[in-house]
């Protein structure tokens, strides 16, 4: 399935000249963010949780504690939505009504299940949070995967939305030229690393050219 | 009132050392965020939306169009949770298991009422997304102002949650120092103006200067 499939929820309500329906990008808008906000009910209200994914093909992996009141407690087996937005400027119009954003946002509806396979899980979002690092620091342990939940969401119910370029403007504020408009871009980018005081180690290659 | 006074849903549950209680922690990680996401639930379950937001003093404002199957008919009244998260770098630990990332954290529960005064809870936007844009561009006409839904949301039943510096270890990894630990920081930042085709003035300084 190369297309994204709308339900009448996934389907894009305002704004539909921005609706994106190739499967493609929502995969490139996930690989590009790194955290996503999940919205679920909990006690009759909505929660929204800021946390890190992982994506293996056209599932997205979650991670939590298996603590009390967990994400597996409060999560697993309930419908969810996840968000992932990249803000890439703000829209400067001529007038206020139409100043706007670009942006590229990915949203998923779905349940998230306990994920069977909690090590490939596992290994999607550190892939996606730090490239490289599944293969070179230590990997979890068995105490350590039991003290782990993995949830995963399938992919397949998901909406995209992209706007990009410049504004939008009413004709009389065109015409009257009165000031200036245009885009502000914003750029996310990866700093200098910070070793920790007692490692003896060089930065290696999968954090230093992160990015680059 | 100074401090945060968390219900049971806004009390941190995990990672409780990472809890800030200060008021003003939430207004300095809501004013230095661009877009927050809301969740709320729409025929039984829940959605996230990224939108923009503005503050003024304890309230949040949101705004959306008045059309069909918009904010207004969808949120209005309706128990929301708003999060703005900044991330602000990933932590590379010694094992997998600790990896994490640095972020501030803000997490708002409320109802989502119809704002009053349509006017300031736009400008309080406007100042929020383009500091500088009310005084410079066209402000909104009343057929503009009857296009807008502007929704409040108190902001008393906040979380806010923290977290900086380097990677968590487990002892036998620091002996171990087999590999390298550390932090890379993640920075968001402007880039250049860039003019739209049709306009003949200069860049004005609430965007040349904007984050400088």
């Amino acid at each position: 399935m190369t297309t994204l499939s709308p339900t009448a929820r996934s389907t894009v309500q305002r704004g539909k000249h921005r609706a994106v329906t190739e499967r493609s990008r929502l995969y490139e808008i996930l690989d590009a963010g790194l955290i996503c906000h999940l919205a679920v009910e909990v006690d009759g209200a909505p929660v929204v949780l800021p946390t890190a994914y992982g994506r293996h093909g056209n599932t997205l992996y979650l991670h939590g504690s298996t603590g009390a009141r967990s994400l597996r407690e409060l999560i697993a087996g309930k419908p969810v939505c996840v968000a992932v937005t990249l803000v890439d400027g703000v829209v400067y119009s001529r007038s206020v009504f139409h100043h706007s954003m670009n942006y590229r946002s990915a949203v998923v509806h779905g349940t998230a299940e306990l994920a069977e396979d909690v090590e490939l899980g596992l290994r999607a979002i550190v892939d996606h949070v730090s490239p490289g690092s599944w293969d070179y620091a230590r990997n979890p342990n068995k105490k350590e995967i039991a003290k782990t939940a993995v949830l995963a969401i399938d992919l397949t119910e998901a909406s995209v939305k992209v706007r990009e370029g410049g504004p939008g403007e009413e004709p009389e504020d065109l015409a009257a030229d009165a000031v200036w408009a245009g885009v502000l871009p914003l750029h996310t980018t990866w700093g200098s690393p910070i070793s920790d005081d007692a490692t003896s180690h060089d930065v290696p290659a999968h954090v230093s050219e992160r990015g680059r």
